[in-house]
């Protein structure tokens, strides 16, 4: 349970950040495309192997580097059932890499249908005599607007297997606030949802001072991060909107405490598409993405104290 | 756009239910596990050939007496890459037999990656030159936590292929309250996101005065039915909670206006597992499934005005 595992792979890279793997078939270089087109046709069978080809090469360049990928579902479902074996490839991949994948899944209902997403993201289930990994996630954003109903199923999972979640607080994107920073009484939505997660972390509770119940707070919000950082001291942050989304390395360092921990920052589009921006050849898509995820580690690192644990 | 097609589905049959098609493994009879495990082993191929099965003899009882079908992503996750192959198969001969689909999976993003589900679950994608339907719903359920980030790439894709959208308002299950329930100014948090959609309607609205932006609005919670009805006329209500989790009939009547219109209540365990209440051999569980329909449509239509259009 707990984050553990994540926080003893990111004091092993000394870095922070996660590489997300949202992958539109734009993204991918047109000799990935072309291979796979060519064997498959231009079907959902064939979209789903290039976006496979294009992760795989991102996690080979990654991975003694970068602690963990975030693949986001959305993408995958894109690409209907093929896409999401595409989705079990990649995870499986990252993980014999030795990975940690957080699956940007933002789940959520209740009771036994929220258990059935847990297990099915972060378990396993049983077929007859048999049980199987679904998809292979150490790690499921969830949505909390449904309460403790839609939260205690994946604790459930959680400390059976040994996960962890990141439930939604305060969300990266522009319009984040017109729900959360409403107000309800002298706390915000976002404060709100912080409070419950904390209290739900003490049912995952880990060795390095931070539960299994981590939340989503966006880098564009630095001030609303400090504010979290302060009210939740052993909830872990999960941080996207750095780079393409606008945020830079400073709006995220009220995140982390003393020792360099207490978060972990999402780059997608930036470490996906450096070969686009860097305008280099395309078949070293791959190496650019491995120079962008350096320089977004030694930026943040820049504001961030040496990973110790 | 908008609801019109489910709202003449519901006319024609004069039934405003919905089927849940949320398929646990121990719901299937096990004449229809042990011939898919006998042909495709105890995997997750061979569950998700059950389920697929299962459903098949539900759509072939129903489709003429209930209008649509909501299968629960959930349960179909829950195997794989496999359960996503039978949930677009479900899909795909729920169409074919004339159904509705209302696809349960509370999906929400922002920008472009709610549209990668929306395009998933609504549209259609392109792969070079061809186009595809990745799934097959013809409304989805989304959460709207992040606000209309993630919800204005739903109604983009519902106004280029008519379809529809339920956005959780207030839900059937006993923590809904935690946060749905609390008060922001003089509203509650279910009666910010009501209004906001009432108000995302207008732009998909409808010739029979519902929206294509409906709500989930659980049975469990007859008072907050009935104070939604009055605060939010162009919204359709989906709704959950009746049978198995406890809601009667007439918990739900507040939601129909005088033509019969304003809602849809849906059954799942009710109707999948009759066979099991009823104690009938397993082999009659459609025709089971179709007794609990048929009691359903009339209980509810007991509370209901006849459905006119």
């Amino acid at each position: 349970m707990s984050f553990d595992r994540l926080i003893e792979k990111i004091a092993r890279t000394n870095n922070p950040t996660v590489a997300g793997l949202d992958p539109k078939l734009d993204y991918v270089p047109n000799y990935i495309k072309e291979k796979a087109f060519e064997k498959y046709g231009e079907t959902l069978k064939g979209a789903s192997k290039a976006l496979l080809w294009f992760n795989k090469g991102l996690i080979d360049a990654l991975c003694d580097i970068v602690p963990a990928v975030k693949p986001q579902a959305a993408y995958y479902e894109m690409y209907g059932y093929s896409g999401l074996k595409t989705l079990y490839k990649t995870q499986e991949y990252a993980r014999k890499k030795g990975m940690y994948v957080i699956t940007d899944a933002k789940r959520n209902d209740i009771g036994t249908t929220m258990e059935a997403y847990a297990v099915g993201h972060l378990g396993k289930v049983r077929v007859g005599a048999e049980e199987y990994e679904p998809f292979l996630g150490d790690a499921l954003t969830v949505n909390g607007y449904l309460g403790s109903d839609g939260i205690n199923p994946v604790i459930k999972v959680c400390k059976q297997y040994d996960k962890g979640m990141f439930v939604l607080a305060k969300t990266s994107n522009p319009s984040s606030g017109e729900l959360q920073d409403m107000k309800i009484g002298d706390r915000t939505v976002y404060e709100v949802m912080g409070d419950m997660c904390e209290e739900w972390g003490k049912e995952l509770s880990g060795k390095y001072g931070y539960s299994g119940v981590g939340i989503v707070a966006g880098a564009t919000y630095p001030e609303q991060i400090e504010i979290l950082r302060k009210r939740l001291p052993h909830t872990f942050f999960l941080i996207p909107g750095y780079g393409a989304q606008g945020a830079s390395a400073k709006d995220i360092a009220a995140a982390f405490d003393k020792n360099g921990l207490g978060g972990i920052v999402n780059s997608s589009r930036g470490i996906m598409c450096a070969y686009q921006k860097e305008k280099c050849d395309e078949k070293d898509y791959a190496g650019s993405a491995r120079r962008e995820a350096v320089r977004m580690r030694d930026e943040i690192m820049s504001f961030v104290n040496r990973v110790q644990i």
